[in-house]
């Protein structure tokens, strides 16, 4: 495949404009470097080991991961420092988790927002006899995972974690993914400025009760693109910034050219109203957005293949089966087996359900890269 | 994990109920028995031979695909009867399927909607010196692929095929996918019935020209369910009914306990208004329904896992992040680290997005199967 046109290889696949790739990612390190700040990608956007490589090489600290099995396979590949931004509770994750970190000598970091989750971290430390770093997971209005600012439990959990010889307490986390849903780029900004103050309030807060707050890590691409200082902040975590998608997009905080992931798809079919392509909901997702946030008609934007971006070409997947897209019709023809790009809603989901990035340096395949960590579920 | 009770595995798992599954299997052969059909299940709901094993064993004829690469696994794995229900237009597909049936004997059935796609199907059949087997695609109100029975093409079509030496015109084949974006089962039945009237006027205009239908295949899984009758219909295609899911219980064409496939997840933190469990759009998927139809709120009924099906203790899945779950609180308490079972609004897009069904009997696991043909997106 490599050296092909994209209008020359097979159907569905996920394109991934290496140019594109690299200034996403040297955008996101250069706004660090602006507001003095660590960058630690979230690996969930791309679990591929060829594009954290890119984000190491321009500075990234380490990474951040969900899922265990997801970390294991980039600790496993040679990754130093993690976190993963999940509440875990489960012995039996924590247990292979600690166990690798303590072998490889990894700075695993973990959050808790509960006192079953601390206490099953204190439990697997202990059995490994090691110290394990953690954050207070801050809800700052996503309302999902996390304490809010006047939760009571917040210093006593924050106590717990102080006095337990096995735990680290290194300070808060947060994620304000609520910022995807929000109408404009000015909301976003309000959001990522707002989640700067509740965690300065919450830092003042313990320190008043004598616990030290050594890291501020906050982070989504929206408001790390949006944001205009990062004030208190140590850390930034964003994950899509890589890829991006309709999203940042729609928000008007990228443009156009600075979307790397596109889905390529075949006309296999067509009727009065649309053109049928092979990308479905099993290549797309059926995602309105990230968090199910429904900001956006339909499943992606669509040009066909010579005409990538030209918005008098600009149509709509408006609905989705497994395999099937519906492409709205315009004011041009697309013949059978002619090619369509589709820049989708979620870039994350869209990756997820692929098993390679098809990687393209203007039109041409010049690498195929392994998504190596897909599937990893637990 | 063999022998190991749901409450003691990590999660998210995507569980599978042997003794349903098999019911389900039987069922379908029981009202194809009585309607004088043959059944050739649709692949794409669990791409997993030892599932097809149970499904040939009750009786089924062959396999239907969407996929070329997914068909190609289960020809390469014994299958002897193939029809793609999906319009192949492209001639690399084209090649290696019919490459592979012609050298393993496989019976191939294709389908076509354009000249474009027969004319592709008989440049590679003569490529190999074989015959083909094509059915027209007939549009009976999903608005997808296909033509619609007053398309003047439609005998245009299958004349072209009739007189193709490397092509075989077997008949008509559709898919009443709108069914399952209807309020109630007797519409589902309505829509059945029409399914039946269109195909049998179809059949009798291409017969008044001269064109022999030898078969007729339909099929979705709801409109089987619903059908009171199968007159001039010789095959069904459904594929969602070894595992149905919330859709058919929707449209009260089964009972909750038909539902073979759940997905297993574990409670990570809550707040005043969520539980959040470990199984978000990842695993679940974030489809409302079937065809992108919105026929239901949230994306899943959860319940904690002793009180499975319980409609006291049934709630919602209200949202979803990539890998948190919004579980909505009600009159009871869930603690951190315990477990829950959500049936999916679509169970085939959730087993598409894991490597193994986690298969149980009573709340026991008994095997773990993999998802072979998952990934095969060409």
């Amino acid at each position: 495949m490599i050296g092909k046109s994209i209008t020359a290889i097979e159907t569905p696949c996920v394109l991934l404009d290496e140019t594109r790739l690299k200034n996403n990612i040297q955008l996101i390190q250069q706004i660090a470097a602006a507001r003095n700040v660590c960058v630690r990608p979230h690996i969930k956007t791309h679990k591929c080991f060829d594009i954290l490589r890119l984000q190491i090489d321009a500075g990234a600290v380490g990474i951040t991961a969900s899922k265990t099995d997801e970390a294991l396979m980039f600790i496993n590949n040679g990754v130093e420092s993690v976190t993963i931004a999940y509440p875990l509770v489960v012995d039996s994750k924590l247990d292979r988790l600690i166990q690798a970190c303590r072998s490889r000598d990894v700075d695993l970091r973990l959050i808790a927002d509960s006192f079953a989750g601390v206490e099953a971290i204190s439990r697997v430390a202990k059995r490994y006899d090691t110290k394990v770093n953690i954050f207070l997971k801050i809800d700052v209005g996503l309302h999902r995972c996390g304490l809010t600012e006047d939760d009571p439990l917040l210093i006593q959990l924050a106590n717990a974690i102080n006095h337990d010889l096995s735990l680290n307490f290194l300070g808060l986390l947060s994620h304000a993914g609520h910022a995807y849903g929000v109408p404009t780029a000015d909301d976003v900004r309000q959001i990522a400025r707002e989640e700067c103050q509740i965690m300065g309030r919450v830092q003042r807060q313990l320190e008043r009760s004598g616990i030290e707050v050594k890291e501020i890590s906050v982070g989504s691409t929206p408001t790390v693109l949006a944001s205009d200082s990062y004030d208190g902040i140590t850390e930034i975590r964003p994950g899509n910034y890589a890829f991006m998608d309709r999203t940042p997009l729609r928000l008007e905080l990228i443009e156009p050219n600075q979307i790397a992931l596109s889905v390529l798809a075949t006309v296999v079919s067509a009727n009065s109203d649309y053109f049928i392509v092979d990308t479905g909901s099993k290549v797309l997702s059926s995602d309105l957005g990230a968090h199910g946030i429904a900001g956006m008609k339909g499943y992606g934007l669509a040009y066909p293949v010579d005409e990538f971006e030209n918005k008098e070409y600009e149509t709509l997947v408006l609905k989705l089966s497994e395999e099937h897209g519906f492409v709205a019709r315009r004011n041009f023809d697309l013949p059978i087996g002619s090619k369509i790009r589709v820049i989708p809603n979620h870039s994350c989901v869209a990756a997820n359900l692929a098993n390679t990035y098809t990687v393209i340096r203007d039109d041409e395949v010049i690498d195929q890269w392994e998504i190596h960590a897909r599937g990893k579920v637990r």
